[in-house]
């Protein structure tokens, strides 16, 4: 499976949506992003509107949970409200992209709902030379329009359901959690440099050897990231030169990923494995060099939104689970705008990303269970409706 | 400079050479194997011979001293004789190829004189497609007399000069050293197998990391070759899986390249440093792979030899030093069928194969000096002069 932004298995996405929810008696709207965008009204008409939702986009040779079932889930609580009307409009939101294939940048169709779709994002090209601006057109939808997707102030907030394309929640046998945060993240390079030498001739103690320098290091970040609660820490690519068996290598290049949900305990630790390979380095004679290649803060989700959900899990008679996303989410962006709350899935083996992802039956049903509960709880909540996007930023 | 196996460059090189030798008495010729070769007489027609040389081949992009200064060393001795003849007389050699650039296999000139230029090496072909049976017809020669390049029973033994390629010498403020060997070596691929995870949503403890099982492996090697005398063991080569920063590592490819001059060290560090990395990869979840590549054997250098030219560098005034070569030299296939002897010259910074190899012009000198008095040493030692080739085997 591959559905990437405005493709032609996009528009088939939105039509067997739309075959589901217009009987709901709601209207389907695709605004000018290429956003799924459905309002299920409120008892009165000047209310104002929780959005649910999350992606209909796609990853090459994806699985079929990854976003797409966090909207399916939306219109199951659509359908459980069986025409029921609640104190706020429903607006049910299909992400035209997050995973940012086509275009290679993320999050286009969240961007558009905070008014963050610029003219450089517009005029970006994908493969083929064909812009964001023009695919949107190709699609049968006008650029101009963006400004219109931008969410308004009668938004209370969002809410989101995702698969947690992690092992947590399956290695603490439970099918649900509630997001608290979405981890900041660093990401860095960084290069040992030493003496390509002869493996033969060069004694061990006359070396400057690059690689055993950077598998040093490589042992400090997985011993950091074991030691700090709640980090991950990361190396998934290494290059050593010449590459030669029977040469010394003089130099290593390296990624660092870093991820805690507190950007002072991430950027602290990232400053600790900094000072860690400059002190490896200058023990063994090698120069370091690092270079920033990404700085991105965490994301807090709503308290109130949280708590509610927390709350909504119990009701379903599973243990709730709090916890912290380490991949980024379209909340991450939503919640510029407005409180934002995020329920996760079990995923087994956390496996994502590949045909062989998976979700139990019995979660999804848990899931819808406790969306119910959560609409049935923010429907009797005089301090949630009288919230605005407004309120958050006071 | 690139002078390989019967090119062009080879062809100016013999004529060079040759016009050094000529006046001295002494006639040259080229074997069908394509090494130079001189006879200067001894005192008597039916006297055995002494060999001395090195190769004249060279890699790509090379300096100007690897191999064929210990040519130019042995023309340097002839001229020192000054026309004086002794009771052995001495071949100098010039290898044809040592490097194994062209035919991408080393030693095609030495494996000559010992006999071991078979039909399978005759019939390997270059980048062009050319075998090295054409190569040495379009050089003008006759592969079918290959075999009457074969050492004789007349032959003494061999000696060949070599700049070191390593700091060993300079390190220690010396300029000549004797070889007692040549190492053994061994070559391996490992591989790690973990699971490719998510950097972000994956918990440390939920990991199975090949990158950080083969870095901590690593760690393992050097420390087995700083902790062990005379040891060297590298890992010069590593590929990660699939090599994202975002991506914890699936899988690992490393190299493995270890050696020592005894053999029993060298097999007993090899089967330690699988055992660690077995048990590196259970304590972690991972799987691991071995691949044996190579197991050459160590090659000892003749007793009587070794001990003639540690008195010869004592005689110049020099420190003499003992040491073992961790690179293959040509010494090392004569090693076969005639007692050899190896002298190495101090080589600045280490830094071979490469433009900036150097050697300072009184080593040289010194090494001169020393190879004068091994021949008067030799001239005057009817021990030496009554061993054969067939001595030594017994």
């Amino acid at each position: 499976m591959r559905r990437t932004f405005l493709s032609p298995p996009m528009r088939d996405c939105h039509r067997e949506i739309a075959s589901w929810i217009e009987p709901l008696g709601a209207k389907v709207a695709v605004d000018a992003a290429g956003n799924l965008r459905t309002l299920y009204p409120a008892d009165e008409s000047d209310a104002p509107r929780l959005l649910i939702g999350s992606h209909l986009d796609t990853v090459p040779n994806a699985g079929a949970y990854d976003g797409i079932l966090g909207v399916v889930i939306a219109v199951a609580l659509l359908e459980g409200l069986e025409r029921r009307k609640l104190p706020f409009a429903i607006e049910l939101v299909g992400f035209s992209d997050e995973e940012g294939v086509r275009f290679g940048t993320p999050f286009i169709g969240s961007r558009a709902l905070v008014g963050r779709v610029d003219q450089e994002l517009l005029s970006r090209q994908d493969a083929h030379g064909i812009s964001v601006r023009h695919a949107i057109e190709i699609f049968g939808l006008d650029p101009g329009k963006i400004p219109d997707a931008v969410l308004q102030d009668d938004a209370l907030g969002y809410i989101e359901f995702h698969i947690e394309q992690g092992p947590v929640l399956e290695n603490l046998g439970l099918p649900l959690a509630t997001v608290e945060a979405i981890t900041g993240q660093s990401r860095l390079e960084l290069t040992f440099a030493g003496r390509a030498n002869h493996a033969g001739t060069t004694p061990m103690n006359l070396r400057y050897d690059a690689l055993a320098g950077a598998a040093e290091w490589i042992t400090a970040v997985e011993r950091i990231g074991q030691d700090t609660s709640g980090l991950v820490a990361t190396v998934g690519k290494i290059e050593a030169k010449p590459s030669a068996t029977n040469v010394i290598a003089g130099e290593t290049h390296l990624s660092l990923d870093v991820r805690h949900h507190s950007d002072n305990v991430r950027t602290r630790m990232v400053d600790n494995l900094i000072r860690q390979a400059e002190s490896i380095a200058k023990r063994r004679g090698l120069a370091v060099k690092t270079n920033n290649i990404l700085n991105q803060k965490a994301v807090a989700m709503d308290s109130f939104l949280t708590d509610q959900i927390e709350m909504a899990i119990r009701e379903t008679g599973a243990r709730p689970h709090r916890m912290v996303s380490g991949a980024g989410h379209d909340a991450m962006i939503m919640a510029e705008k407005v409180p934002v709350g995020m329920i996760f899935l079990r995923t087994p083996g956390g496996i994502s990303h590949d045909p062989a992802e998976s979700v139990a039956v019995e979660d999804v049903a848990l899931a819808i269970q406790c969306g119910m509960h959560l609409l049935g709880q923010l429907a009797s909540s005089a301090k949630f409706q009288t919230r605005t996007h407004r309120a958050q930023s006071g």
